[in-house]
């Protein structure tokens, strides 16, 4: 007979899942209500409401996606893009490549521009794209790119696009609520998120948001959205306004009551308190990081705070290092992704993991498994270098 | 600002999400570990074991898709069908129709068999149908209509199916875990369910298998699945088996704490018991519902245990009944979908809400609310009707 399953307390610092807030978690453990109940309907309202406010935007279909971030990269995607649109990617880390591999799979034709992977996206760039590509529909890139801890000036990427008449599809599953986002200023027209990263919720939803004219450019479509799950048409008729709710699929209910309460968690908190967490927790992770010798590989302008991509010294072993971490300190950080494996680690500072305690647990035990493992850098200085910001 | 959402504790006797034990409730709740986790991993591969014990197959392709079971509908449409590909799809009920919605999207030909909804799909039509398409590559049907109450004899039907060289899709969304289903006895190719149902777990996964058979299908494809999110050459590498496993999507992983407590617990009642167990109550359920006066739409040798729609009497209002017994007695049962809006309710005994107390409740509560509005029903019976099979 196979026993339940009791997962430890992990310290999560990787690129997402984060920490839980004991909150959330306790909300999804509430019972179970139908997904037509007249209650449930009203906690549907109250979440768009909230998502609005996280993404900052009025626009009517925010709501959010009944699987993880990939499955709202693909809502964008499917629903935008019809077969033979030219969409430009503006690629700088794995993600880019997700999104190519999305737009090629609905019958698109991406034109990829390439940054260097660590650094955030280039205007420039983007611009001579969009003057050699002049029937291109959309422009899509990555606000804040997980694989790397890069952010990109998704205010100027997005007004660029729109002075050569394209729509924008932005990935912000690690900036929502870490970094400032503001849709409706910014003008963007479809954006997804993930759960798991800065608000801090268990995976497997992932937030969108639509303007008015990405809906326009949907309800002209001359074929019909190649996925029916994900196709917007239907899904409003479940999430949208009044009181009468046509079936679609069955809402994952819990995991709505977790997201819920993880939206009322950052109402109160405020959206700038949430960003100046970030920031202020990045400073003292970065003091102690960089006391220790340990290289950020994204320049200081273009770094996110909620994930931090740094340099694996050299002679260092790479999963000796973070089997060390998790199995004496049961403390998660990140491996490098695609080209970046083995050579960086990524500590999130995501959400509930955001705070004083997890930065100077995960100095410590850094400072502790390279100091066994002879690794080249400095000991004894980290804590104190990040108390210097705490104490600032 | 906004409140957190306390639900209240119904007693879910609609079409699913039916009541969720505790047990499953309470593991949703425990703390969230790394998708890439050595111990959540471990958990995954138990997972595997335990659904292939539930769908009783051998199949290594077994897994969650991380998304509710529409998504699992999908992943067997978009893997197995190809541009041009004619696909025979019986439907006795909606979710063939939604079938169809699959097929048509895939780019595929669907050649509808249509059979009378509330009753079991006919084997003699599927045979014409597989005589008068010869390029037929699959057939398609629903084990057990949600939205009729009707099981279809799928040994049958897969047979048959297979004796004109094509595939079989089965949908067993309400079927797993509450009624007789051997996937590989029976020789299914490809199947998906939910969570929601005889599972009694909470809305947001679904349960897939894939034959051998299959998995050469989707080997053997010139074009790649449309859908990068449910590919299933991309979604084995991270549930494959051995201990490297690559990322593809963040998995919802406190859903799935959920779901291994649901299945172990399956394990433990042992499937026979469980197929028992809905079959004793539907017999207590439907003396008390005959005692009271109400039909079946279903003829008694096509009926499903879990899933019981009965005729609303004359001059009732569906909804007002409905809304006394959640208001009153926080008892949902379902409405009619599609044609049968208004004509049906469909009274669900699917897992952990297939017990006597919730036999008795729902008897008791019909009573008392058809009573104050008048129906013509008879009053004060159903119990008595409902305890005489319990004492037998």
């Amino acid at each position: 007979m196979t026993a339940s399953f009791h997962p430890p307390q992990r310290t999560l610092m990787g690129p997402g899942p984060s920490d839980v807030h004991p909150r959330i978690l306790e909300a999804m453990g509430r019972p179970t209500i139908g997904h037509l109940d007249p209650l449930f309907v009203g906690m549907m309202d109250e979440m768009k409401t909230l998502l609005q406010y996280a993404f900052q935007t009025k626009n009517a279909m925010t709501m959010p996606v009944s699987a993880p971030g990939s499955a709202g990269m693909e809502t964008c995607f499917v629903n935008l893009v019809e077969p033979g649109d030219t969409v430009i990617i503006c690629q700088n880390g794995v993600f880019g490549g997700r999104m190519k591999e999305n737009v090629e799979r609905c019958g698109g034709i991406p034109v990829m521009v390439e940054d260097e992977w660590g650094r955030a996206v280039d205007a420039g760039k983007l611009e001579d794209a969009l003057k050699a590509n002049p029937d291109a529909k959309l422009v899509a890139f990555v606000h804040a790119e997980t694989s790397t801890g890069a952010i990109s000036d998704a205010k100027t990427l997005v007004a660029l696009a729109h002075q050569y008449d394209c729509l924008t599809i932005v990935d912000a599953v690690t900036s929502l609520g870490g970094s400032e986002l503001r849709v409706d200023d910014w003008g963007i027209d479809a954006i997804y998120s993930g759960t798991q990263k800065c608000l801090s919720c268990t995976p497997g939803l992932s937030p969108v948001s639509f303007s008015e004219a990405a809906l326009e450019k949907i309800r002209s479509r001359t074929s019909k959205v190649q996925s029916w799950f994900l196709d917007l048409n239907l899904v409003m008729g479940y999430w949208g306004s009044g009181a009468k709710r046509a079936y679609h699929h069955t809402a994952p209910i819990n995991a709505l009551y977790g997201l819920h309460e993880a939206l009322v968690m950052l109402e109160n908190e405020t959206l700038e308190n949430a960003w100046k967490r970030h920031s202020h927790h990045h400073n003292a992770l970065k003091a102690g990081l960089e006391a220790m010798g340990l290289n950020f590989i994204v320049p200081a302008s273009e770094r996110l705070s909620q994930l931090n991509a740094v340099s694996i010294p050299e002679s260092v072993d790479d999963a000796t290092v973070r089997g060390l971490l998790l199995n004496d300190y049961n403390l998660e950080i990140g491996a490098g992704l695609g080209p970046m494996a083995n050579k960086v680690w990524r500590i999130g500072l995501m959400g509930h993991a955001c705070r004083k305690e997890n930065v100077l647990k995960c100095l410590s035990a850094l400072d502790d498994v390279l100091g066994r493992l002879d690794a080249p850098v400095k000991h004894g200085v980290a804590l104190a270098a990040a108390q210097v910001i705490y104490s600032s």
